[in-house]
């Protein structure tokens, strides 16, 4: 292989592809990130047991030609460091015998000790033998739907299953869903496409973070491939894989209120500003709203340190006054996640979860949070 | 105490003296900050057994205003935590029974326990009854000194002196070192004024770069003083103390080599860039620099990644080639500091340290750094 890249161009490919390559990996084949060429251009892959990421730098243009095809992997963390100190200017990059790669870049030369490609697991880019399925999302939508949901999975490995976001396809709609056991957030969008096989996948939460984080930059729409092992991301030069998580996402039908005691609508901003606030000095973070005609009223306490006493108003009531405490820092997630001005809270008695609805919203999003009881001395 | 005070102008205190409330202090007193008033405005100071800070919020405009004189210590951490999250506007801090301070902003109401204020540290504003000496220094000049000391202190707790910079008056001068044993800075500034008792302090390098850090914003002359166990910076609203470490510095008369064999003068962003690239692949951080008339050449090496090579163009180069061994990091350090464009190198033999000086600097800097003695393998 002996390919020449502006290093600009060779920077962004490996800034895209080391999300993917971890500190210390076991397997020493997975610290590398494997370069080889095809008739598209210089092809950057990183890949670890759960994440896959390709970044094509396309020839065509002064940016990148291919003297001769070949292949290699690279010690990733290495190259990167040494490509960044490099000088603005074009990179010779030749792969040589016994898996040796030369960079030169004006007067630096470096020798940087590789890996035979063949070893390097495959990208698999139409994810078969499994059955596919396709659609494209505008990027937006896409980036949106993940904001509103990820954030709620667990982040324990007790219940592998619930640290992923569910995605079940519906005919022309998609539907997201996550929860910890304690807040569950849910969205559906509209999509093209009729539902086939693969009617539903969950996909760890991190990954889907880390995928929105990469597109996050991008604008047009994004390609979505289901197989049964893997979903796949693609959108101009980048592809990403993620592997799914096995099991059965629990069912969410039971656990949404069928009908509800009280319903009060109030400014989403308001509230979280006092929410913020009154965290500060809530013990096992639990704070009380406490919901009359007039006014929300906010309180939180630690002993040792103080309390807090905070009011905000609302726009309407329908039904009685009550009383409700839960976790303020899972409420805070909840509301930085909303884009609307106005939430509509609805309560449905002590044993039953809160529901929290952005108002005037198309897109169909759904939060809940079950509250805590407290000792009597505090409520 | 009954005070009213702008946010913002709080808001700007606490994040000055938060840097001297350590999070875990065994002492509960010192996670606190002291709020107290006088003629001058509401002062806050915080404290840890090596560091001191206070900070003034001056009375006469509507930022701040004393209703009822009075002094009360709060938890630090949870106070700045508070007033940060509380919306724009007035703030009102009052001092009741059994030290509470209740904090009233809006429709927030905190009440937070404090301290007895009796039991805070004094700051001691003369810093006596120790003999004193004050001298004003140009802002921009002490930052600069500190910028190309402290740097080069030890961070190894095994010899304390010398992980502070010592600080010798002169007349007219103000000499600054630092060392690690490995390389040295030294720096000379004029300033105005005699000699008295105190010829010479080592302050804590940590402490100074925190002082600098607090400073930078800040133009006009900063003011310090110097008592036997503690030395004080003041400009403006902010007073800073720092302890000084007991002992004798090591004298550096002996180290400074008194004649050459040979000089280099090159540029200092080339060979900075070069030896950030060859660290990359430096094992143990060790690179060679190989000084021939014609160009210096930079190699390093570590077994299983790599080797790097770097030619860097020198200026003019007096007395013989030379090849020596150093510590690339260090020497990374060093360049870092400099703000001239170019540099001298002065070799003195293996044995010898290395001396760098930036060329055509009026302030007199002087960088040494001991090389490296390597297996012949490598050399």
């Amino acid at each position: 292989m002996l390919v020449q890249v502006a290093h600009d161009a060779l920077l962004l490919a490996l800034q895209h592809v080391l999300r993917a390559v971890s500190a210390n990996n076991p397997i020493p084949i997975l610290s590398g990130v494997r370069i080889h060429t095809n008739e598209d251009g210089i092809i950057m892959t990183a890949s670890n047991t759960s994440l896959a990421i390709q970044y094509r730098i396309p020839l065509g243009d002064s940016s990148a030609t291919v003297q001769k095809a070949g292949a290699i992997v690279v010690p990733g963390r290495y190259f990167y460091e040494i490509i960044r100190k490099l000088s603005v200017g074009p990179i010779l990059l030749e792969a040589k015998e016994r898996w040796f790669l030369t960079i030169e870049s004006g007067k630096s030369q470096i020798r940087l000790c590789g890996m035979d490609p063949v070893e390097f697991p495959s990208f698999n880019h139409s994810l078969s033998p499994d059955p596919v399925r396709k659609l494209r999302l505008a990027n937006g939508s896409f980036l949106k739907a993940v904001k509103q949901t990820a954030f709620a999975a667990s982040t324990s490995e007790t219940r592998p299953v619930i640290t992923g976001v569910s995605l079940v396809f519906g005919n022309e709609l998609l539907h997201l869903m996550a929860t910890d056991g304690i807040r569950l957030a849910a969205l559906t969008i509209p999509i093209n496409g009729q539902a086939t096989d693969i009617s539903n996948v969950i996909i760890p939460a991190n990954n889907l973070k880390e995928v929105a984080k990469m597109f996050s930059a991008e604008e047009g729409l994004i390609e979505i491939e289901t197989g049964l092992r893997q979903i796949g991301f693609a959108m101009n030069n980048l592809q990403i894989h993620s592997a799914l998580i096995e099991g059965a996402f629990p069912s969410v039908k039971n656990i949404i209120p069928q009908r509800c005691i009280s319903q009060v609508v109030m400014e989403k901003s308001s509230l979280l500003h006092a929410v913020e606030r009154a965290c500060v000095l809530a013990g096992d973070n639990i704070i009380r709203l406490s919901v009359t005609p007039e006014s929300v009223e906010l309180t939180s306490k630690t002993a040792e340190l103080g309390e807090t006493e905070e009011e905000v108003q609302l726009q309407t009531l329908s039904g009685d006054k009550f009383i409700v405490s839960l976790n303020g820092k899972l409420l805070m997630d909840i509301l930085r996640c909303i884009d609307k001005e106005s939430i509509k809270i609805s309560y449905s008695g002590s044993m039953s979860p809160i529901m929290i609805l952005p108002v005037e919203d198309t897109s169909a999003s759904l939060f809940l949070i079950t509250p805590v009881r407290t000792a009597s001395s505090f409520t």
